[in-house]
């Protein structure tokens, strides 16, 4: 499941030392869609077998400030009151939703795996982001679909649960992830504006690891 | 969720008897596209307060009769023989995909139910209509949103659950379903086919229920 992101992009280093590698993006609407771009040029730096780009549409939901206009972005907030409380780029049942489709697509390109970058340490405090949802997850997806029904589910992997930024980032240093492709910002803009819950995670997770962060900010 | 069918559409009589009703199609890019004109003229009929259709691409992942072209559809299967195995019509992940959007609908929304008219009783086979897959859905969402984390889950009714076809559509004629007005064939025709394992499965249904079938079939 590859978003653009610096999560993603790290996950997908990881799985492609190992797996040959289908590639999903979902494209759901959302004000960054700008990672979509990121995505597909990770995908041409990686060795990917296949990159789908599906389309779902959540701005037909709304109920975030990711998908509806009229939800304004989160900017400014203090790095230590990230995660205390689900923000308003909560998208209702987003992870559940994309890894139901990644779930469908796995079977179709028998996938023995799906690699999520999830991270449960330096997040936003999503929900869908903690070890008991992908657990609870998988079990389901084992009583729902065929490949589960028929004793070889597809197993679901976030190598990056346990990690904090700063690991994740030299973790995929290590590994040749060319961050300067990977976008974060939720914001929209041309230049990540820094601000976002997303760029200060990453920004701060770039600093404790002692890495430059390739990408412009704005000023 | 009302995709137009004979059971959302029972369904959704059921509801409206107590609720206020939301109703969700979900567009997905199947063979037989034409039931989201039924859900229309349903949406039209009952007394519901919005309806949402919502564009998935599942044709950019296959893997069915329904959703990839190049997969037959089976049509003229013995009666006897429907529900044995999961049959080629099954969407990879379906139902659990179509849930997670409708928990993310009912959300925004403020819904406290959602009501799936999946059947396990007379039905095609496919692991994502069975109680236990509606059971551990359940829990994951109470894990993975934010209602579920606030301890104020979305509930899943799915009411013809343990049904027969037959007492599924007594029950809907007691309630004044329009079954005219509903469209159950898989194979896109412009009258049903009568030999897909969705039209028998209606077929026998009336038949036992001895109530004239209003929709018309090829011959």
């Amino acid at each position: 499941m590859l978003s653009g992101g610096l999560d993603s992009a790290t996950c997908l280093a990881i799985a492609s030392q190992s797996y040959e590698v289908h590639a999903l993006t979902i494209d759901y609407g959302s004000k960054h869609s700008k990672e979509q771009e990121s995505a597909k040029a990770l995908v041409a730096y990686f060795n990917v077998s296949s990159h789908t780009i599906l389309k779902v549409d959540l701005n037909a939901i709304g109920g975030s400030s990711l998908t509806d206009e009229n939800i304004k972005l989160d900017q400014g907030k203090k790095f230590e009151e990230i995660g205390k409380e689900i923000p308003s780029s909560y998208v209702p049942a987003r992870n559940m939703t994309f890894l139901s489709l990644a779930m469908g697509l796995a079977e179709v390109v028998k996938a023995e795996k799906i690699f999520i970058g999830a991270n449960s340490v330096d997040y936003s405090g999503y929900p869908d982001c903690r070890p008991e949802f992908f657990e609870s997850f998988q079990k389901t997806a084992e009583l729902g679909t065929k490949t589960g029904v028929d004793g070889k589910p597809v197993m679901i992997k976030s190598p990056l649960l346990h990690l904090t930024k700063a690991k994740i980032i030299r973790k995929g240093t290590e590994l040749g992830v060319p961050y300067e492709l990977t976008w974060t910002c939720y914001s929209g803009g041309v230049k990540a504006c820094g601000k976002c819950e997303a760029c200060l995670l990453r920004l701060e997770g770039f600093r404790e690891a002692g890495i430059n962060d390739p990408v412009e900010y704005e000023n």
